[in-house]
């Protein structure tokens, strides 16, 4: 099988080294060309990534020489297919000028995430919503198309209310995050800021939790994507943790469900991905602890089989009857902000794609 | 005014250190009797005692000789109210003890909160129901009695709640904390447990939380307390800070209130204790602050005015609509865990049980 | 007494936020003028200012306007005296600007400190160095003057070996720190950078401590002052500590010393300052602690009496025989990095300026 | 090739787990047998232990049976060698009981280190002390022996000493350190004691320090170890950081080298353990980066290659000339305080014991 030419917007940040772990080995994809700001380009990638995370630089992208993002450069190099980590405020213009060009963009970036014919895509939850693409490109007139991996924040949320939606229907959800570092950038959090302390406001995530949940959950019926019904309110907060977003889950379910039906739903959830043996694919999609004081960001967020698939599972715990409703229950999730909640969803993404013959 | 004689249970931990520190200088009491287990009976209090708080050791304690934990012993220093900071435990059998040689007994431990003629007393939320301990007596036959404070998650979140109860009326509760490390007492937590972690699981904290609320937002009859009728839930989790529990709170309202008439009501909250001036009593008792990012354990916790009532307000912030019931409302709140949620609301319970004529 | 006017260059940073607090009730200044960057200016003071400091913002200063960083706005307020806390980039070409206008400028920049003209100053170390202010103003024709704080690593280094060399004699100094965040400035530090981490590299830091020691504890002849000659090499590292730098000492002294006479060398040290009893003067300048575990920066950074005077102290404990040399002791030093290592030191030189009528 | 036989006492511990995940896929040895306290004994592994380490507990090693601490529960199972992770105050007796039965011992426990006839081994740094085992068995009249790894503290300094002592001569060292948590134990530091906060001291280890580093770069002549002769003096502290030792070095020279040559010592540094191929050698043991602000325990912590040396590795950074001597030259380096430092260590002592034919 020939691989796919794939390239990195966004490179030097938190989530493009993600993606430069996650690609510069992957079996269907060759990571070829790595992008950045202008003050990068033209440098090596050794030279102009402050690398962060506790695995090495791999050894085979340290020589590539940093591109400008453009879509003219990255054709240069025979690339297909881009996953952009590029900030909200850039990507808007030139997601769509790659889009344009031909490219598939996958990308972590919000700005295209309520369009109506772009897919909020985790592979588990709504892998049909990839379809909607074709839509997009006939409507927009573009070779290539967009497709968004939704907020950090909401990854781990929508691959655990998927299965109840399925198995119980689902009337309310309210969930409190207590969140990572890590998803605020390498520079978002000031340490004076969250040393002995809880910053209890993320800007703009509430809302994006809320609205990208009913998409995310809703129905693709050929056309677009009708929301979910049910209800959602978040209330999110920063925590001194570096990476590994925590959720505390209160869930209104329409019919009931037993503490084990609902862990039973959990266990058994398996989607296109793990049948379709994608390679970033965790088995299971969902872990269920059945210790009293898991998961635990430290011990838990690199979960995730196989090896390539660490960090992609959501670990769930303290599964629970909620007595403030008649058929609830209540939880505790984890799942790896930069790695499920962003470049890793992203890769699964890609994978689909291939595997459905979208790319 | 002659001063009442205190003694403190517990003296030398974390709960007994913020008793030494907000009653060795008080108006009402005069301290004059410091107990400890065993282990530290018999050596002057500066010894037996590893200090952890900020604030230095009041000079005046130093040299007390920490007594054993005995009636007797109390007596001879002409002690009539004890406040007790035992681990739950010891203090069951300990307090009646105490209770039935004629003590007043207010504590802060568990063992007698569900007792039916035990009130659970939040000054500014329940103030009628430290009459209860008349029938108290009555019944048991004592000279003394037991007054409990609440585990400290619940008296910020009870204060709170206590004045949207009187104007809006409350269907449902849903609370998920971010406790603070001191209220697992200094050793509770292990610093390996909680570096760059959380721990979403406390031990029975849930199930008090629920319980507590019940009895102390009720209604005492004359004879007896008739639990509140709404639902509450909470989620509890350890978070590495040091002191200040952090909660996010979702509230379905009876009747609709806007975000406004919600912070009116608790701008507007103010009770017996702040129109009997009692001493340590906050002025106001609920703190609405409208920046977005906060409250903040690390910036909020020593909120409070007078000097004296520093860290018995609780501080609220992002009040703001909640999507997920048609009345509903969200927010955060802060309060102190160990003078708040322990020792400074034992003492405005005991300046309220003086005001009141029961001691 | 008529108070002596001041006004605050830098006024909204941390260490500007120090200076506030200090001087809002000064018994000798009164704090008329706050200025900061153009972005601030024409502000109130309340708005402008990210408040970081766990005391509230004095109500006193929340409706000043903030002014522009200019010599002629700070007259039309009366002000003789400038502290400032600008960045050093800013500092060297602004400070010049306000000396030349007659006004007496004292700085924690670090901009002017190696001008041989212009005194490093301690009070307790080197109050004499200030009368160096003739000189410059002679030489330099200005009206006023410009006197400099050390780096703040350097303040309590300096306090604790001024009895050494004058009891002892001091042939080496190695020092190895544990800095605060809060020496970074708020922004200096990402939280992603420090969490579960040392970085072990403050820029510049090790040449200024190197450089500045050895004039602090030089001598003024009464034209220049001359170096001291002992030799000194520090290594600078940063923890995850909010305030408060740490600093583990090795020295080798001149003549023998037993731990007890080190130990009596800094109980017994009083200087100028102490003896003219200063507002801000620490009494004593320099605490000994007897315990095996301190000090620590959380528990001791605030020590220092009387009440004007925290954070003023230099908390020294561990004190013990150096085996490495034949006349070695080594100890443990703690000090406040933003009241002791800036703005409080600061304060304390523009009191001794006054008592010894140099203003 | 017959694989040796081994077994682990106190294997529950953080080191106990630390030895489990090296020695459960060895090559040369196989892990058959694991010990814990009488409290643990008699169950699953799986169950007796709280794991704490970020890789999961390996699967081959959850149903092993604990067994009792004692000598003959080991030969049942065929071990011939025990690795020690035993609390000092028990290791003193039963070391000497396994010794006394014919098994190699081999230790992390302080309690034999000081033995003149016990080898302190750090195989890159004295391969040849292992010798004298020999002399230990003949004067004790024991099959078995008793080798010791040094304290955590020393590993990584004395591995970078070694290259100065041989190239330049040492006069003098001081060293500062900032230590890891887990060099505690699980649940030697309260997180309310270090949040925010340093302990500067730790019990004993400063006198370790100095005298186990004479010892260990002494040299064995047939007969006994004759120690070195340089000066040492320590300062130790405790920083909040999970794993890994921080230690600024500052080191007086025989001969003058240049800041380069030391970097070549410590970069050509390889020893017996290199040569051997030993299966856990790091490959350099020294590794030097030129960063300005490296090493830091987060990102160095696990240095070492190949895969099975991971943790080995010393990283040194900051290598620059020390002004306060004449030849003097101070560095900053960083090792594992668990494996390199611990289990590591003396995984990698037992390969050399065999490569020896000692065992």
């Amino acid at each position: 099988m020939n691989k796919i030419r794939v390239g990195v917007l966004g490179a030097t940040g938190i989530v493009g080294q993600r993606y430069v772990t996650l690609l510069h080995d992957h079996p269907w994809f060759e990571l070829v060309a790595l992008a950045a700001s202008e003050s990068s380009a033209g440098k090596k990638y050794a030279e102009a990534t402050k690398w962060f995370i506790e695995a090495s630089m791999p050894e085979s992208v340290a020589e590539f020489k940093v591109l400008r993002t453009s879509p003219s450069e990255m054709k240069g190099y025979g690339v297909e297919l881009v996953f952009s980590a590029l900030p909200s405020e850039v990507a808007l213009k030139v997601e769509e000028d790659f889009a344009k060009e031909g490219f598939a963009v996958v990308t972590d970036a919000s700005s295209h995430r309520m369009d109506p014919d772009v897919p909020i895509a985790i592979p588990e939850a709504n892998p049909d919503h990839l379809e909607i693409v074709e839509v997009q490109r006939t409507k927009r007139r573009w070779k290539g198309f967009i497709v968004t991996s939704p907020n950090c924040t909401i990854t781990g949320l929508a691959l655990t209310l998927k299965p109840l939606l399925d198995k119980f229907g689902i009337r309310r959800v309210l969930v409190s995050t207590m969140q990572a570092l890590s998803g605020a950038g390498y520079y978002g959090v000031t340490s004076m800021a969250i040393l002995d302390n809880i910053i209890p406001y993320i800007k703009g995530e509430e809302e994006k939790v809320e609205k990208e949940s009913y998409k995310i959950l809703g129905k693709f019926d050929g056309e677009k994507i009708v929301n979910a019904s049910f209800k959602l309110s978040a209330s999110c907060h920063r925590v001194n943790v570096l990476d590994g977003h925590t959720e505390a889950v209160f869930v209104e379910l329409e019919s009931s469900g037993s503490v084990e039906d609902v862990k039973k739903a959990f266990r058994e959830f398996s989607s296109e991905p793990q049948r379709l043996k994608l390679p970033t694919a965790p088995i299971p999609p969902i872990i269920v602890r059945d210790e009293q004081d898991r998961p635990q960001p430290r011990l838990d967020r690199y979960a995730g089989f196989p090896e390539r698939a660490k960090g992609m599972a959501v670990v769930v715990g303290r599964v629970r009857k909620d007595s403030a409703f008649e058929n609830g229950v209540k939880y505790v999730l984890l799942s790896h902000n930069t790695i499920r909640g962003a470049a890793g969803n992203s890769v699964l993404i890609a994978e689909l794609l291939k595997a459905r013959r979208l790319i």
